[in-house]
């Protein structure tokens, strides 16, 4: 059996663990990222939580046959560097090779989001399927895609910014500088904002009674507030589903995936996001009569996505015969 | 030298040319459609035309490797079937099959779009690079992507139906049953409509004279109208612009190809559309610091670009050992 080691980096952790080639995480192991601290450092520090976790499997570097890092931003993975990351300090670092100066092992570098995917389609929702889309609704929307097994990455690779399309031309300013991208209405913090502007504009409503009673806005108080019997708490989820289902449809026309895998917080809702989410998704995208069409599913891979994905990502660079020393 | 035939099919003509494995188009011949025939009858006679334009070139069937064909709506490459088309009367006809009947060679069939986008990316705009997006502005917006110097197809060969991804939310009624396409915002029609609104909301403007002049609605009016100093006709063209950019940018953020080929009537305004086009566009995509940034470049196949994009379609397929039989 041969063994891959998955690097999650996040600014606040870092979490590593060991895979199989199917993608089965074997342990994992986690550290805090101290991101105020020099790239060296921190590089140097992934390292040694690979030998770590390789360690606490009770496997030697040499049962290992590559290592696979997740991070934010944007790679070099044929020159081995992290070009570009916005909330860690790094600039054309060297990744590849400062974590070989601790763990002589061929290393490989992607976007965390691509790696998410990744693990999707190697060991989660869509398993089994060559062409996939994850869609993540966190703090923004992260997506990644898969296409014939691969990660598709663009020519500069930094892979698919999905949550930076417009979806409300000249609609609200987004963090990139564009107006109305996707992101400003599907993410949790777009419900979250939302949120607020509904409860200001309807003072009498339950939501903004729940808003009160949450300390302040999250996507789960549109949620409560509806189940509650609140008429503008429904309206605002009907709102927010009709656009995410705009984006997700989108999505769909744009890459035509087998499997549309759907994660993040905001999921944890369950029917009352899921149902509409679905139906009104699918009666969107432009399919021709007999064309095969898309499933949507719901992420699987939870907070092992970064570490299982990365972990793949490796192995399939391996296997593909990329450059990793 | 190695010999390719392609087949553009369309709703009007049926065209065929005979290329080199450079996408060199050496010959080519057309013949009307006739889409009132059986699927039988228009299928039988795009074999006879294969066989005339060969012949036309001097050289025999053994001398071609495969026949490419390009058509509207969504092949079954690997059954040999065009599944759908909107135009046409096929539905799951046995295209190959048929094909086949006239002339033995391998047969390969994919989307009128993606075949421009081939041609683009062997012998066009986009020569050189594996990754680029063709963006064509006609009567609706299509989109052809490149990936790794293939054709992108989705995992039921629809193809990116980027021209249905949704720019403004709730906008414009669509055809495909969406609202707000891009399609409808960007394409050569879509500026025809919004030329006769705002002639009609500003009657007193030189653009109501020209379009009067015109005997009717175009894509040329605005331009004509901004020329002879018309400022409700140069708003117009401005917020044409700002649409068309937003929805290229959206296209980079979701492939981030090398180039992006823009190419239909449309462009034939030259600069008063092109530079605003080109600066609105790039001052939008999300490329963090360092990170390559793509090129915008004009399509240069024309009315060759089906036909030499299935000829290259058909040579990969038989590279890459697909069944064409």
């Amino acid at each position: 059996m041969a063994y891959y080691v998955g690097i999650d980096l996040g600014g606040t952790n870092i979490k590593a663990g060991v895979c199989d080639s199917e993608g089965n995480l074997l342990n994992k192991l986690s550290i805090k990222t101290h991101a105020e601290r020099t790239e060296e450092e921190i590089i140097h520090d992934m390292g040694k939580l690979a030998l770590d976790v390789i360690k606490d499997l009770g496997k030697e570097v040499a049962d290992i046959e590559a290592i696979g890092i997740g991070s934010p931003g944007t790679p070099d993975n044929d020159e081995g560097l992290l070009v570009y990351s916005s909330n860690l300090p790094f600039n054309n670092s060297p990744m590849r090779k400062l974590i070989r100066e601790v763990i002589d092992l061929p290393v490989y570098i992607d976007n965390d989001a691509n790696c998410a995917a990744m693990a999707e389609a190697v060991a989660g929702a869509a398993k089994g399927s060559k062409d996939s889309v994850t869609i993540t609704l966190g703090t923004g929307v992260g997506a990644g895609v898969i296409a014939n097994g691969r990660i598709y990455s663009g020519f500069n690779q930094a892979g698919s910014e999905f949550g930076h399309t417009v979806l409300v031309s000249g609609g609200v300013q987004c963090g990139c500088g564009r107006r109305g991208c996707f992101e400003q209405y599907a993410s949790a913090t777009a419900l979250g904002r939302m949120t607020v502007e509904e409860a200001e504009a309807h003072p009498e409503s339950i939501l903004k009674d729940v808003l009160e009673e949450q300390g302040g806005t999250n996507a789960k108080v549109a949620f409560i507030a509806m189940k509650r019997g609140d008429k503008v708490a429904a309206d605002l989820v009907d709102r927010y589903t009709d656009y995410l289902a705009d984006g997700l449809a989108n999505a769909i026309n744009a890459f035509m995936p087998e499997v549309l895998v759907v994660g993040g917080g905001v999921c944890n809702e369950g029917d009352p996001l899921l149902i509409p989410m679905r139906e009104k998704t699918m009666s969107r995208p432009y399919f021709g009569p007999g064309v095969k069409r898309t499933t949507i599913k719901l992420a699987e891979m939870g907070n092992d996505a970064g570490i299982v994905g990365a972990a793949m990502m490796g192995r399939y660079c391996l296997e593909d015969g990329k450059n990793g020393k």
